[in-house]
């Protein structure tokens, strides 16, 4: 019996790890159209800070190691472009043009995302960039390197482009941020995402958020980002405003699809077709909250399911619970972490949400070096449960995030969570934890 | 209708303050045997650390806020010596010696707990002194500096101990710890207690567990601390053995004890008396894991204990889950962090305990800063459940024993909390947190 994987990224590589580890005698296939399997993609803009890293030290395990250690039929430069899930055959072109054609028994569509890019003129304009693949940073890279580049322009504000603009400004890059939405970041209460936005411009990030891009024209010697009321000028632009799912072939297989295009698959990660699985950025999955369908792709989620389908395909049945939406991400000196829904999000899936959003401090009362911390957290009045939280403050943010996404796995009530037994010592919360006292003002309001 | 709380410490005026705001037309007296009441007492390892800073800065709120802005009855320097359940009356002295006698309708036993001190000889030379209340801070930061204190041996290797060794060396004195349990940290597995024990000889402590001590003999300049092998020197001694619940005028009025001679309590806080409560170091708890009665005097249950009693006498029956041993502590450059129980404990308890450790990364493959960071994690054969977590690294330590402890509460099997969706960023930790990883790692035991 073979396993074949379409997609040599985190939850590809993570499946044909797995399925080799727990059946040796498995042959399994990745088809990988470019030539990078296994690296940290989050790690990119940390990396591009630094000009002294080289980019491939973002590698976890080199190709070899798959095929000579773990003994995985890994084929790069392999393009897929059709699956036959009836004949049971996937089709495509190699990096010369040549055809292939490989045969599955199980099959695991893993074809991860890709940056949306506007159908504006421009976009195509050497200079534009996106980062989404390990080879795209070596292109940023070497770009700012070639070009010396004194000023960016980032279109979109998510958590690349914040991350970004961090690096950029690292490197003593000018960094103006441009978007359509007024909202700087619109899934944030404004409390918090305001403490984002100051961090940003105290760092001299210039943010302009409500405004649309019309195009990009080649200068003299720059780019100009064209919008209604002005002009950017920059060397560089990143356009970082979001990812779709590289769901073509498998919706051209007849496979079902689901929100953002994103293609269904069920807690076993099974798509509408028998011995099909997806698993990663291109999949969707259950959100633990609303136990609906969601798609956020990250890459723990990508990781896990491609575990959980190596389980299955080796014999031993796995289904997922699903995903909080936990995320995190640094922005110059804040950390910035969310999990579950949004009041916005809380109201659309029948929730009665009620908010609460406090400042408290990272530290106890006169211990030296506490700072703010900013914490808005979501209820349901109906049912008293835990919903959602979003968090912002200069330490210890990323990981108070866990605990609630904990409680959001537990289905907890506020007032259970309330009463949990955080840890507590003065150099890393007061005695009410941030986070507690959120839920207690939260509770009053329940 | 009135309220009696006997201790003006966390508990106490938790209570207090909580009682007077739901209602305020309730007498509310506090009789606290010292003067001070309100101050982060977990904060003076931290404080006698800075020659600079003032003991009092501690003071969260002074006696005067209580008392004229909060309308609490607060008699401060009134040590109470009886209680009468049958009549409803506290009686007791003031610090000059003049009886007293107060009615009570309900009562709220808050009176902490005390530093142990063995009954050998020399424990009460001048320069032997213990850290609970402030006034210990005050005579110990006191005494450092009026006997320009180089060189100190601390009796104990419990957190106290350990973060007392800290403050005093940052104030350049030699430490030595001493205690006869050859284990360093015996609740602690042997592979993380080993980090904290280098890291602390690392910054020059010196550790002696193993050694029992006999006695403390004043010298012509210097105590010495007399062991069977040993006499060590020092200008001060520090007597940091653990801490014992006051309850004598408790069990003195037929009030049931329970473990380690707690003050006996039912999940709403009362004692084995109608209308006496208990709440704080003195009383004893539920264990979420174990369901059975445990003594765990930390700070964030007394102030939770002293809310419940507040919302119970002024009308809003109030019941706690308990608590799940939640703690932390900072040592140098480490966090060290556990929730749960330890193998022993859960194997005590009717568990099957299985074990599993780690070392992890605190950080993305190739993230600058990352450091090492120990996981150990018990579970339960029979059940699957997570039953307790250790965490030692110099840094997210801290934080991340919240989530495991959320899972405590939410009695959560192994399986359950390595699919929770932790966040993942590279600063903050790898895709699979340590924590997951040790989940992993576990479950296969399992």
């Amino acid at each position: 019996m073979n396993f074949v994987i379409i997609g040599g990224d985190a939850a590809g590589m993570s499946a044909a790890s797995r399925a080799k580890r727990r059946n040796p005698d498995m042959e399994v296939i990745v088809l990988e159209q470019t030539k990078d399997v296994s690296y940290s993609a989050c790690g990119m803009p940390y990396n591009i800070a630094d000009p002294e890293r080289d980019i491939d030290d973002l590698i976890v395990r080199q190709p070899t190691v798959f095929r000579e250690k773990q003994g995985i039929d890994l084929r790069t430069g392999h393009r897929v472009e059709a699956i036959d899930p009836g004949k049971g055959t996937v089709k495509g072109r190699t990096l010369d043009g040549g055809p292939f054609q490989v045969e599955f028994d199980e099959l695991l569509i893993a074809t991860g995302a890709s940056a949306l890019i506007p159908d504006l003129p421009g976009f195509d304009l050497p200079g534009v960039m996106s980062l989404k693949s390990l080879e795209d940073g070596r292109r940023i890279k070497r770009f700012i390197k070639e070009h010396r580049v004194k000023q960016a322009v980032i279109i979109g504000m998510g958590y690349i482009a914040l991350e970004m603009s961090e690096a950029l400004r690292t490197r003593g890059i000018e960094v103006v941020l441009i978007k359509p939405n007024p909202l700087f970041l619109p899934w944030m209460h404004e409390k918090l995402s305001r403490a984002v936005r100051e961090e940003m411009e105290a760092k001299g990030v210039q943010l302009y958020p409500g405004h649309e891009v019309k195009g990009i024209e080649q200068g003299d010697s720059r780019l100009r980002v064209i919008c209604a009321d002005r002009a950017l000028e920059a060397q560089m632009v990143l356009v970082a405003i979001g990812v779709q799912p590289n769901s073509g072939v498998a919706q051209d297989a007849g496979i079902a699809l689901s929100i953002a295009n994103s293609v269904a698959v069920d807690r076993g990660l099974l798509t509408s077709k028998s011995h099909i699985y997806a698993a990663g950025d291109c999949a969707d999955a259950y959100h633990v909250v609303t136990g609906e369908k969601t798609w956020i792709p990250l890459a723990l989620r990508a990781n896990r399911a491609g575990w959980a389908v190596a389980d299955t395909v080796t014999g031993k049945a796995v289904t997922l619970p699903g995903v909080a939406g936990t995320a995190v991400f640094k922005v110059f000196d804040l950390e910035v972490a969310h999990t579950g829904l949004t009041v916005e999000e809380a109201a659309e899936h029948g929730f009665e949400p009620v908010e609460m959003t406090i400042q408290g401090r990272t530290r106890a009362h006169a211990h030296p070096g506490g700072s703010s911390i900013g914490v808005h957290m979501v209820g349901d009045r109906k049912s008293g449960r835990l919903l959602g939280v979003q968090m912002v403050g200069r330490e210890g943010a990323a990981h108070r995030i866990d605990a609630p996404a904990v409680a959001l796995h537990g289905k907890m009530t506020v007032e259970e969570f309330v009463q949990c037994d955080l840890a507590y010592a003065p150099p890393f919360s007061p005695v009410w934890d941030p986070m507690l006292t959120a839920a207690n003002q939260l509770l009053k309001s329940l």
